[in-house]
């Protein structure tokens, strides 16, 4: 019988997507280059097995799939994408689907969209192996004729947040591989603001690993109630069998990034869309793993300045803090998406975006669902303006200055809730500072302002000489 | 009689140019699109209009110039620049040399270089119209040979520190125009800081205008002595002659941009080279334009929260934290130009940087003495290492914890300097907090870690379910 999907490339995100649409009901052909990593999947398949069928050549592959055929790519980024559509097509009829769903740079998928001899669509995954393998979130992108296609199964295997799917369509081109980028972005913020408060609460506060656990695990019962506290919790709280201590003590504070966060701030910077925690968490990173500098420098500066006096921040601060870091980051990322919608013509649906942001994805989060509210409500609104999440930032704007304000006197670099602090700063005065550099423009290059008190604009100083 | 060089683009910039190559001795044959342009400027060269001779058709320009040709296009950097290329080039003989002195992005340069049929150098000119009327910054890029035979012009027309002309070449293709990229970014994020003060100084401590410009003024006799300073001061002092109040106050408080430090900014993402001071300028020059959206916010969460208690903060205490703040971002700057010479294969010449920006050029300043000589010790030390700036750094950091404090406590945003500080912190803190994000990673994603207490890598941890 024929499978009524199939799928190239069985690494880790591949066979873990391929048992997932087996196991809903689905035949699944799948195909990999080395044909030993196919026979070993489908013999490790269990009873999902039979809905399996494993193929070694594209020709078999292609011919075990019935007609319109669809077909799932789940190999590297990159080039390797394009070879393989290069080969596959020949092989394929008018009205066969190929679906990237690997993790594309969207303007790729712009670019093979455009070059498509086919039917072709763009999927952003996300949720790491568990999520592929037990539903992920899926943002769609393409033709919407061809996301109605497959949609079915998508919608089944994805992630359901009370029952409802993540996995919508989220516009033409490289719509969902841009919107994949997008939450990748404020995924790296979201965990560098917890870094950062981990930093106060282990520097500043002199908390062990297991404590620090505990005050995640706290949280996790409130407003801050995602995956990425969830896990940190149990990050924090985990033994190390080696040695017997807090695992966290022992690893390297040195982060990797694939490069999707930085393309989200080098896109955020190309559309004027400003994304400064996401900034501020793409520099982090990149400064961990300068190790051998940082080390250079405490030689050459000494270490942190003075401990914080007991008393100077207590956990309910700190928890204050970051779910205003957190909305701010939200805000920055989904202005993003909406100045975006505008450049490229897109139409993003920014409720969708925050519901198939509900669950499945790492930055899941009960936080999501007011968003989604909030964004239904307006979804041209800054977030930061919603009653709902002014009235957190209201209620907690006071505690992210204590903790910004403590980090910096102490030592501890807190970059990506400073910079949420300095955004909302800028957002909430009305007379800001730039018309001391509008003078200093005009002064140095005649580059002319605006005044205040009447509508001219393009005046220049009288500068003496 | 032949002219030594020609000069295409009379606006404010080329026109400036053109009288400064003149009065240097050197006969300049002009041309503009426009020919009424080319006869005014003619008639208002006084007595420097004997060495000037206006052509009013390409050929005739051509014509008048002695062979090899050496030729100045000062006109808007994008198509246009591609389009008088393509007008001139088959006017020329093979050893005729364009020179592109506009505002190029480099990577046009890059490819301007590779498509030239003839000698082609690229070469960034700061200091704006006064620069470029007595002497700017030059800095140049192409094949050196050419460099070589414009040279002479060239630093005769620059600007001069103790006697040294402020041109250099800086190396192959693109190069002088990527420098002064970095350049315009440095003055971005310098201009921001010294907005930042401003703020404080205003909003913080109360100061009027004149009062924020005797401090800078004062500041100017001291190690924050530059260009910069000495026109915000000028500029803080000046009386508007409509109000006969402070000009300051009544310039709208949106700064525009050209888009030159977003290109810093996207070269470094590309470059994974941090500069998050420039970063943070680019974003809240961004942010300063929203103003509709600053009142919203200010309606919606009040303005600032309580003003500063008197001696809270002193001008020795800002002059510090300036100092500090300053040498972190041009320790930034000068890192991202190594990695773009290591990237590129370029070997920027990184003390010849800071000597031709020593005058001439936006960011001219006696700092930039200093770290010529730290760069010419040691190329290849952050800047924050070299024993000059180590000292002002440790002299200087508590100062800069207290402003970024008492700003973040007084809602005075200060995206710049607090990103400075938390760069300081991130480079002078060995054992980081970014063990959290890789524990996290492995966590969803089986990213690995590496462990302390071995040399071991791709570790993962027994994380429970």
């Amino acid at each position: 019988m024929s499978s009524d999907i199939g799928l190239i490339g069985l690494g880790t995100m591949g066979s873990a997507l391929a048992l997932n649409i087996a196991e809903k009901g689905f035949g699944i052909a799948v195909y990999n280059r080395t044909a030993e990593v196919t026979r070993d999947f489908h013999s490790e398949a269990g009873e999902l097995a039979s809905r399996v069928t494993p193929t070694e050549t594209l020709e078999d592959f292609v011919a075990a799939l019935a007609k319109p055929r669809a077909i799932i790519l789940m190999v590297p980024a990159g080039e390797i994408v394009d070879a393989q559509i290069a080969a596959l097509r020949p092989l394929l009829g008018p009205d066969d689907l190929i679906i990237d769903a690997g993790n594309a740079n969207f303007h790729d998928t712009n670019r093979r969209m455009r070059e498509a001899t086919g039917p072709f669509l763009g999927i952003g995954v996300s949720g790491g192996e568990e999520g592929a393998r037990h539903g992920p979130s899926i943002m769609g992108g393409g033709d919407r004729a061809h996301w109605d296609r497959v949609a079915h199964i998508l919608e089944a295997i994805s992630a359901k947040y009370e029952g409802t799917p993540c996995a919508t369509w989220m516009g033409e081109e490289g719509a969902g591989h841009f919107v994949k980028a997008v939450h990748n972005g404020i995924e790296y913020a979201d965990m560098q603001m917890i870094a950062e408060v981990y930093g106060v609460l282990r520097d500043g506060m002199g908390y062990d690993a297991p404590a620090v656990g505990t005050v995640f695990d706290r949280w996790n019962d409130g407003a801050l109630k995602s995956y990425l506290i969830e896990i940190s919790g149990m990050v924090a709280g985990t033994t190390d069998p080696a040695t017997g201590g807090p695992l966290l003590d022992v690893i390297v504070d040195a982060a990797g990034q694939k490069g999707t966060g930085r393309w989200t701030v080098i896109e955020a910077q190309h559309l004027a869309a400003p994304v400064p925690a996401i900034e501020a968490a793409v520099v982090a990173r990149n400064l961990s793993s300068r190790r051998e500098t940082r080390a250079q420098g405490e030689a050459v500066f000494g270490a942190a300045p003075t401990p914080m006096p007991p008393g100077t921040l207590d956990e309910d601060t700190l928890e204050q803090a970051l779910i205003c870091g957190k909305i701010l980051c939200y805000a920055q990322g989904f202005t993003m998406i909406a100045a975006a919608s505008e450049a490229f013509g897109w139409a993003l649906p920014l409720p969708e975006i925050a519901r198939v942001w509900r669950e499945g994805c790492i930055i899941r989060s009960e936080m999501l669902n007011d968003m989604a509210d909030a964004l239904t409500d307006d979804p041209a609104r800054n977030l930061m303006f919603a009653p709902y999440f002014a009235d957190h930032l209201k209620a907690g704007h006071t505690a992210l200055r204590q903790v910004v304000a403590q980090a910096a006197l102490h030592g501890i670099a807190a970059p990506a809730l400073a910079s949420g602090l300095a955004y909302f700063d800028a957002m909430r005065t009305a007379r800001g500072t730039a018309n001391m550099i509008q003078g200093q423009r005009d002064y140095f290059g005649l580059h002319g302002f605006a005044r205040l008190d009447d509508d001219s604009t393009d005046q220049h100083g009288p500068w003496a000489d």
